[in-house]
């Protein structure tokens, strides 16, 4: 997802700090003083543009809705969207979801959304793939218990490897979708490039599980 | 999958009692020895015509074969291919997989396939879907501790149910595909309804997995 070099960016953000929050690992464990309420905290990690992320905020006003993008450069266009929205449950953090145990404390996020993560194709580039074990088991630290990690993607070879990992860590697979936009979902909010393939004719996949399996804690 | 009423079925089987074998269950626990020899044994439930496992046992001659079909009307099908196939390694049951721990012993199967099982959309015919718990209970009971199910299907529904029914069971996912033939595996031996349905287009699902998962037994 690549952009034009976006200049203003630096400005734009400065002055969007109230969206895009600086520093944002000060505000571990307390990111509910800033929604000014104790509702659910629910995160998309590579929220790209934003599109699902202020849609799903405006179909649910009581969660909190917190999105970490990588890209600068994209993120600002998200933070737009934000800012149009006038919705006030959505902040954005622009940092990689690697260090994502720093920002946010045990226990912290009920939902954890993964939105056509980057594929990396290649097996040395294992590691890089946001269900990997060592992402996974940053999220089941950061989880409530029974929380969800919800993941789509058009990606076949990314579903079908991340579906063995998920079960590999000892998680319960609670519902799978293999062409998502075959049934009706009504609740379903789409992403940009969700809309971009299945529009494409391609199947989209999902996948929603919980790390709660009795007796195993994966790895 | 119908058939015409096959009058000759009755002498067929009563000729070839060497391949579809009568009174299955007084061999369990000693299949290897209508095999005469020590050979691993893997399973189909629902044979159907006998496609996939005339074409695995002459891919894996040291491998012993059984193939398990309801219907009397179909399974002289695939008693006349075993015939005509002249293969050594495969035997047939004309039975209800629902029966399957009076036919086989603790750890006497190594790999169990089910191949484009009936889906049993209805919710109320949930339990007849031969990858619901109680039917994971049995297979669990005759395999091996490491021992395969090898699931493939043309039906989304079936295929996400039963990815959930395999997870909540304590399962492990080994390999997942949904669109097994994007991929080159020359070493797919293709159902009847497989052929049929992939030269449609369809994609075909597969999952292959083990009841191992440390320290969960599932129910
Ligand atoms: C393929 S795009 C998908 C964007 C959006 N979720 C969608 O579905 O339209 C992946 C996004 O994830 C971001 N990203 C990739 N790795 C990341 C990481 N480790 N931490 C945070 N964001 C990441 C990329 O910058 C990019 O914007
Ligand atoms: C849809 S057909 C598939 C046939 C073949 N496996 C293929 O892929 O071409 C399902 C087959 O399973 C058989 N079958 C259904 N339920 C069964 C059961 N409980 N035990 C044994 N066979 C069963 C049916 O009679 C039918 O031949």
């Amino acid at each position: 997802m690549r952009q034009r070099n976006k200049p203003w960016a630096d400005d734009f953000l400065a002055d969007n700090q109230h969206i895009v929050i600086p520093n944002p690992g000060e505000h571990k464990q307390e990111w509910n003083k800033l929604f000014k309420n104790n509702n659910p905290i629910h995160i998309e990690i590579g929220t790209g543009k934003g599109q699902f992320i202020v849609g799903m905020a405006k179909q649910y006003p009581n969660i909190n809705f917190i999105g970490i993008e990588l890209a600068k450069s994209i993120i600002v266009t998200a933070a737009q969207k934000v800012l149009e929205s006038e919705q006030e449950n959505i902040l954005l953090i622009n940092e990689n979801a690697e260090n994502i145990t720093d920002l946010f404390a045990e226990n912290e996020v009920s939902t954890i959304y993964l939105n056509f993560s980057d594929p990396w194709p290649k097996n040395r580039h294992e590691k890089r793939r946001l269900t990997y074990h060592t992402f996974l088991t940053n999220y089941r630290e950061i989880l409530v218990p029974s929380g969800n990690l919800i993941f789509k993607t058009d990606n076949r070879s990314l579903f079908e490897y991340s579906l063995v990992s998920f079960s590999h860590f000892g998680m319960l697979l609670n519902e799978v979708n293999v062409d998502l936009h075959a049934i009706e979902d009504p609740e379903n909010v789409m992403t940009e490039y969700e809309e971009k393939f299945s529009a494409k004719g391609q199947p989209i996949y999902r996948c929603k599980s919980t790390f709660n399996q009795a007796g195993t804690k994966g790895f």
